[in-house]
This record gives structure tokens, sequence and C-alpha cells, in this order.
């Protein structure tokens, strides 16, 4: 299973709006498809949404007969423009967004051919780096669990979550191939539930046993011990290591502490933000109360009641033992390891 | 509103799981109805479950010809232990029950009549005792707050939960009547959304700016400094101050305590268990995993997934700033100052 890939001039990917009763792959050349895919979180996680953008920068290009190169970029402009506006919190996608615009800067002045292999070539080179992070991750992390480790996870930080097979579950995995997993809690994750749509059936899928509980539940696992590490993914992690992901992890990350739990963020380097100094600059999204109020197309909430549904929230770097990134393990003072590992003078791979 | 009421010779309550679509009371002469009505929880919160079960112990008497007293003793002692199956947690269901039974425990022989008078005062009393509780929980914690005060409550502990204004709503109600209220941040709670129902429901009812929040979007609002303090019921407080209440009070006391945000208790003596040494021998009740994989009937979690699912979680004494019953507000060291007022030597009224 595939989150999103590139396919014969189309971009094909799961809507995970129909997990886990349906397995329903969307193929597309619209890059506007793509968008509203990312809107509706029928694609999303925040690597998945990169690779994702990227590839639909490359349909805008590709699927229109651009007959100069001054028309290509102003198509090409315009899909950037849309695209960044589908979703605010998610670093990986203003990222990748800046890549494909990147590309088109060559020296010179360069054909619509030539346009288009750049283009080509760089969403490519994103998709790979995507499924070769969430492999290190995977291998780096597993390092860091100790055997008979239980799990607690939120949200869904797995392939689906990637164009790989995830960040916080490549972790699990790893450690799963090495037998080091006796089993993973996944938080529910209200509104949209993405651990018990996604979560559960990605690790069910690959034979880890999981138990499913509501995400205020997590305060009596930790309490009775029964887990060894909390791991979680990000959707965008500032300068000084605070780190913006799904709402409801900011709690685990101070329960963990209380609990003296280890508490593990598992994200690729194009999640790091170096642009923004802490978590107060970063977007928090809010989405439709009716995500709240409502379940299954039934109002449940009483009438007359304000909602507020802030998609993300922040943990602070103090709360986070470790990132787990594809390029090595970045520990505390996060300020210091984050600068040295996007200047390239450290940490090297695997160092601790 | 009343949550349960003695009319005529029988119970009436509101079917709490039809709020709050629809505003559905029940009748019965049955203590077998009122005893699933706690089981099906349209009868819950531990207060008005207490009132609940003693209305149904008089139901069993009242209802049959007893030819004897030992023919009632005999009904009675049936019911009884019919009724103390119905739900583990909540003390106030044993405290009722065992006050209905010592009730028939009179000196020398007495007639049927006898014994049907001694329950319905008891009943009565029972009931009036946590109208009073109530009044005076509401009046005592108001003085604790400041004005401008913003609360964050979970699950219902309002009038629904209890035989009059409730408990931790009834010190919102309290303070939100001296003008020191500025909105609720209201835990849908789930699986079974109290929180959005009825609790909801109350405050809007009563022009409370009620905000509804996912359970984990607390760590959020404490965070941002939304909030000034947290209040909640309890189920069953233990002879230390441990305190059972809601799966998610745990988190939200541990989040409070990380934001220096006082985290307050409301509930009667009846709730104060001296037979229980500490939180650990608080029976926690499990719940059917269908209430967390299924919503409005269809499943939404992967297949293959098992379940956590407590009803209940419990707040360790230390994380407590104060457990406001109708008898005063106490304060830590908890062993002392529930003793105390368990004993009678304190605190007085109004003592703080």
């Amino acid at each position: 299973m595939t989150a999103v890939e590139w396919i014969d001039g189309k971009v094909r990917f799961i809507d995970q709006t129909r997990l886990p009763q349906e397995e329903v792959y969307v193929e597309t050349a619209d890059y506007r498809v793509v968008g509203e895919a990312i809107k509706r979180l029928a694609i999303r996680g925040a690597p998945a949404i990169g690779v994702a953008a990227a590839f639909a920068v490359l349909l805008a290009a590709e699927s229109e007969e651009f007959t100069s190169p001054e028309a290509l970029l102003a198509g090409v402009k315009s899909a950037v423009e849309y695209l960044s506006s589908t979703r605010p919190t998610a670093v990986n996608l203003f990222t990748a967004l800046h890549r494909m615009d990147r590309a088109l800067q060559g020296s010179g002045a360069a054909s619509v051919f030539e346009l288009l292999v750049r283009l080509r070539v760089e969403a490519m080179v994103i998709y790979r780096e995507d499924v070769e992070s969430c492999k290190s991750i995977g291998a780096m992390g597993a390092e860091l669990i100790p055997p008979g480790t239980s799990f607690l996870t939120h949200c869904n930080a797995g392939a689906l979550a990637t164009a790989g097979e995830g960040t916080a579950l490549a972790v699990i995995a790893a450690a799963a191939r090495q037998n080091k997993v006796v089993r993973v809690y996944v938080g529910e994750t209200r509104p949209l539930l993405q651990g018990a749509r996604l979560t559960a059936w990605e690790l069910t899928r690959q034979g880890i046993e999981a138990v499913l509980i509501t995400d205020s539940t997590a305060g009596s696992v930790l309490q009775a011990g029964k887990v060894q590490a909390v791991i979680v993914g990000a959707d965008r992690i500032a300068a000084n290591g605070d780190a913006a992901n799904k709402i409801g992890t900011y709690p685990l990350a101070v329960l963990a502490a209380y609990h003296k739990v280890p508490f593990y963020i598992a994200a690729p380097t194009s999640t790091l933000d170096h642009a923004t100094p802490t978590g107060a600059g970063i977007p928090i999204e809010e989405r439709d109360p009716s995500e709240v109020t409502h379940l299954a197309g039934a109002r449940i909430a009483a009438e007359g009641v304000s909602v507020f549904a802030p998609a993300f929230d922040v943990t602070p770097a103090a709360l986070i033992t470790a990132i787990i990134t594809e390029k090595g393990v970045l520990r505390p003072p996060y300020q210091r390891s984050i600068a040295a590992l996007l200047d390239g003078t450290g940490p090297p791979v695997g160092a601790d």
C-alpha cells in the first residue's frame, strides 16, 4: 500500500477518508483534484502532503500544452499558489512547493522541455527522499527501543502519512521486526479518528498488536505503566525544537514527562522549519466546528454551544526526549542540534 | 429539570441517553426499570445513581403486597442485590443501598407498615440530602472562585448527575450568579459524550457560555492560559483523597498541575469511601469495546484491533487542590481532613 505515487503521468493516491471500510484508489491528471484531496484529508500526513504537492505541480506543468516557457512558469505559479492555500500547518507542503519552484530557477534561458524535465526530476527526488527517509527513520529509531517495549501513539504517522513506510510507525515496525515490541496503544484521535481508522488498520495489517483507546484513556495507560515509549510524528518543527502535531499530542508529552516515559518525535528533516524560531510562530489550522458537534452527519452536541477546534497543538522542545530524523537522532538542546543538522555540520548519520 | 424524583408512588427520571435531542421522562413503579436505567446510563452521575437506587428499593418494597415483615425483608434483600450489580464504581450507589438496608434494622419486631414507613423516610432523606448538598457545594465552591474565571470541566457533574443542581456545575452556576464566570470549556467526554450532550445542554440552558472541545484539546486550552480553574465531580473518593471520576479526568489533573491551575473536585460526602484506603482499591468499570469502535451503530475502527475501555480513572490526591463537599472545603492532607469530616470533628461548615 502506497499513500501517494506517480504512475504513467498521473498521481495515484488512496482516499483516506474511506478507510478502513473501503480501500479506494484515485488516479488523476488534474492538480486540483490533488489539492482538494489534501483539503478534505483524503491525502494527509505532513510528508505525504509534501510529496503530493510536488506531484501536483508536475501535473499542472505536464497536463497542459504550454507553448512558451513563460506560459509554463505562469501555470506553475498559479498551481503553487492554489496548493499553498490547501492547509496551513504542515511545513512539508511549503518546502515541497518551494523546491519545485526553485527547480525552475535555472541559469539562463530554458525550453519548455527542459523545465518539464527539471520539474519531473525534482518531484521524483522529493518522492524518493521521503521513501528513503522513512526507512532511515525506522532503522535509527529502532536502535533507541529496548526489548519488551509497548508504545503509545496518536493520530497516524504511518505509511498513509508518507510516501514510504511512515515515521513513528516505521520506528515501531522496525523495532517489531527486531522482536522488541509487545503492543501499541493507539489513541483514536478525535475528531477525525485517524488513530482508530488508519493507525489501527496499518498495525493490524502488519501483525502488530494494536489496542485502541479514547484519547483521554492515555492517562490511565501511562499511570498503570503499560507503555515504555510515546512516539508520534510532526507537522512542523520550529528551529528551537517545538513541534506541532495533531491536537492531543501535547497532553501526551506532559503525561509522558510526568510518568518519566520517553517522548519521541519521528519526522523527516523536511519537517524542520528553520525560518520559524519557536512553536509560537507555527500557524495552527482550525477545523470546522461540525467535526466536533456532529457524528456521522447527526448532531450530537447541544444547540447553542460554541466550539474550539484547533487541528494541531505545539509540544515545547523541553518535553521531547529526542527527534528521530533520517539524518540522525536529535537530542536537546534542539536549537543547536537542529541548526547543526540544517547547516550540514552534524549530527552524522546514526549519531545519537 | 430534575434528573430523578419520587412522584405519587413512582420514580420519574429523564432518559439521559436521549439528550440533547429529546427530553424524555420515564415514570415507573418497577425497581428493575430503574436498575436497567442505571445500567444503560439513562440515569447516571454518582449522586443521582445513589438517589435512584434508594427510590428503587422503596419501589421494590411498595409495589408488592408483602404479607409479613420477613417477606418484605426478603424482597428488599433481593432488590438490593440486583441494584448492587448495576454499576461498580460510584460508591453512592452502595452507600444508598446500605442506608436503605440499615433503615430496616430497627430494634425489636416491626410491622410491614412500619418497615415501609422507615424505607420511605430514609429514601426521602437521601433525596433531600442530595438536593441540599448541591446547594451547599455550589455556595461553598463559589467562594473559591475569583472574578473573571473561565472553567474547564469534563463529563457531566450537573443537575443531570444529581437530584439537585449538580456538584461541579453547581459551583459554576453559583459563581456565574455572582458574575464571576467568563465561559466554560467543556470536554466532549468520549466515548459517550456526556460533555457534548449533557453539560453543554445544561450550561446553555442556564445562559452560561459553553465552548465545546475534544478531550485532548484541553492541553492547548490550558497551555494558552484560557482557563483559571478545572472543576469536575467524582464517583468515589478514597480515604486518602484519591478520586475516581470519568475517564479523562486524570490527564486534566496532570495538565492543571503542570500549568499551575487549581484542580477542584466537587462531590457530596456520600462520595467519600472511608472503607477504601487509596485509589488502588476502587473498582474501575470497563465498558463495552463497541462504545469505542462504533459510532452511531457503524464501525469506525479497523477490524482486528482490541480495545481498552475503562469508564473511570483515578486522580491521586496529590494533584487535587481542594475537594468541595456540602460540609466544607477539604484541603490536603486529605487523609486527615476526610477522616476529621467523617468523624464529625471537622471541618465546620464553611471552613476552608
